[in-house]
């Protein structure tokens, strides 16, 4: 198991501190919910990665944090209204929005969010041609990911869904805002690869919620922020409950089963082979997009990409 | 008592025909409940003022579609969302998205709406320069709104609400997207009087929303397709009622008043004064807007702005 890159920190860094510096946003409700979640912590994957592919291509850190930004609070965004329709009463950990205030702020919050991405993409430091490209594919993200949480609301009410319809799912839901960063990274630094980086950032993003699922089953619950196993009490299709149940295996448990028969469960499905299969795509898709960094210059940023897309599926939480 | 102009029928004609050719969505719920919203009529006077803003400086209709779509649009995104926070069972005399869907469907028809508005205000026939400038302003527009809807909440929790933070209120949440509409107008005519046309549409914005809330109580229910009075039994802070309680006047009624009761009620804050002077602020409003059109040049379309202006505050409903 792998601990974080110190790449990744070091842009999580750079986008606290530009996080930092713009709040308060404001005095009201919104404004403290949006602040909760956006200096709640996280990762900040999107994005490093923006900022490493731009990095790779030659420009600075500095010239591409509003990018960055950008993707970060339009991930913020889809947590909380994601979070209001799941009816999801934590998230990192601490209460979700629509918990803490209630549904209205969390809605209008997340819409709030929203235009804020906008906002902050439009402070990209690039020429109006490449802006209108920047903010063009941000639109068009934040579209396939609506059709994506559409797609998985309307899958969960399917009991006969196929592993290419859930992985369409993932490409959407998941998938294009990982590519979104990478592609916008190409896209300011002007260099002509957005289809490559693009492509890149799709993979693995796919892998990182194919292996998401993977620690559902696999992680501590203190890591996971969650009980392991939540996925097989809420009855939710993913590469591994898809695997068993095509292997014979009933992947789901009733609501109030006991962490002895979550464990029962978990092994079941480990014996299917159905764990180890997830992990499998996961790591192809990574080897793919892999493939896509040779469009990159040879250096310390590339081989941070490598490093980030192999760490995508090998933390552990 | 006058009807809505010709002008803006034929504009919301063209608006409504490029609505025409971009439905089918998909095949998804969102899409459905998207073409419900946006196929279900309305006045499309925020495209028409835009268009009409354009064409007085030269710029033809069909050059200025997209950016009054995405203006329409975005309109359509605030009213699912704002249907859901308020619990409003009814939208144009239809049952409102989470009614006939639910608010899972109507948060993300909501959020579909707000990237297609972006797709298609980047789809205007500009430079990228002008582009830039307005997607600027669409993007701000949004974040105000918000801070508007959310002002709308917290003014509604409190039982010392002044005008000017109503009027606040009704500029953020209404008067801003009147404003980007004929703002925008400007810009993608490079004509570059976008302040006189933001402060047109923003003064005349306002004007509508204090003219709305002079007809919820002087309107027929038919035309309002809700019940005459629901501002009084809701307890809502208008221009109305917050001059009838400052002029001694209790406008709040229980929530299961008579339509006897409420013609008493309307009656009495009435007889205040409260609705002439709700009436003169929203004229006052009106004639300063159209001062504002001094900067276009004169014609058809000027004059067109002028009539919907006294339009706004003249109809029926």
């Amino acid at each position: 198991m792998s601990d974080i890159p110190g790449v990744v920190s070091e842009n999580a860094r750079i986008v606290d501190e530009a996080l930092e510096e713009r709040v308060p946003l404001g005095e009201m409700r919104i404004h403290d919910a949006a602040e909760h979640l956006l200096t709640a912590g996280g990762k900040r994957l999107r994005p490093a990665l923006l900022m490493l592919v731009a990095g790779a291509l030659g420009r600075p850190p500095e010239k591409t944090v509003e990018p960055a930004l950008a993707v970060e609070i339009t991930h913020s965004f889809t947590l909380i209204h994601d979070d209001v329709m799941d009816d999801d009463p934590l998230r990192r950990g601490e209460p979700s929005v629509h918990e803490r205030w209630d549904v209205p702020t969390a809605i209008l919050t997340g819409d709030y969010l929203y235009s804020k991405a906008f906002e902050v993409a439009l402070e990209t430091d690039a020429s109006d041609e490449t802006l209108r490209r920047v903010m063009e594919t941000l639109a068009r993200t934040c579209t396939l990911i609506c059709e994506g949480q559409a797609l998985d609301v309307e899958l969960a009410e399917s009991d006969d869904v196929t592993e290419d319809e859930y992985l369409r799912m993932v490409e959407l839901k998941t998938g294009v805002l990982f590519a979104a960063s990478t592609g916008i990274g190409a896209l300011v630094s002007d260099a002509g690869i957005y289809d490559d980086a693009y492509s890149y950032g799709l993979k693995v993003g796919k892998a990182f919620q194919i292996y998401d699922d993977v620690l559902d089953l696999t992680a501590e619950s203190d890591d996971l922020g969650k009980t392991r196993g939540s996925d097989l009490v809420e009855g939710k299709n993913t590469v591994v409950t898809l695997h068993a149940r095509r292997n014979g295996v009933d992947p789901t448990l009733p609501k109030d089963a006991s962490e002895d028969e979550i464990e029962a469960k978990v092994e079941e499905i480990r014996d299917a082979g159905s764990i180890d299969y997830a992990r499998r795509r996961a790591e192809e898709l990574v080897e793919e997009g892999k493939r896509d960094l040779d469009a990159l210059p040879d250096g310390e940023a590339r081989n941070a990409l490598d490093e980030i897309a192999d760490y995508l599926i090998q933390r552990t939480y």
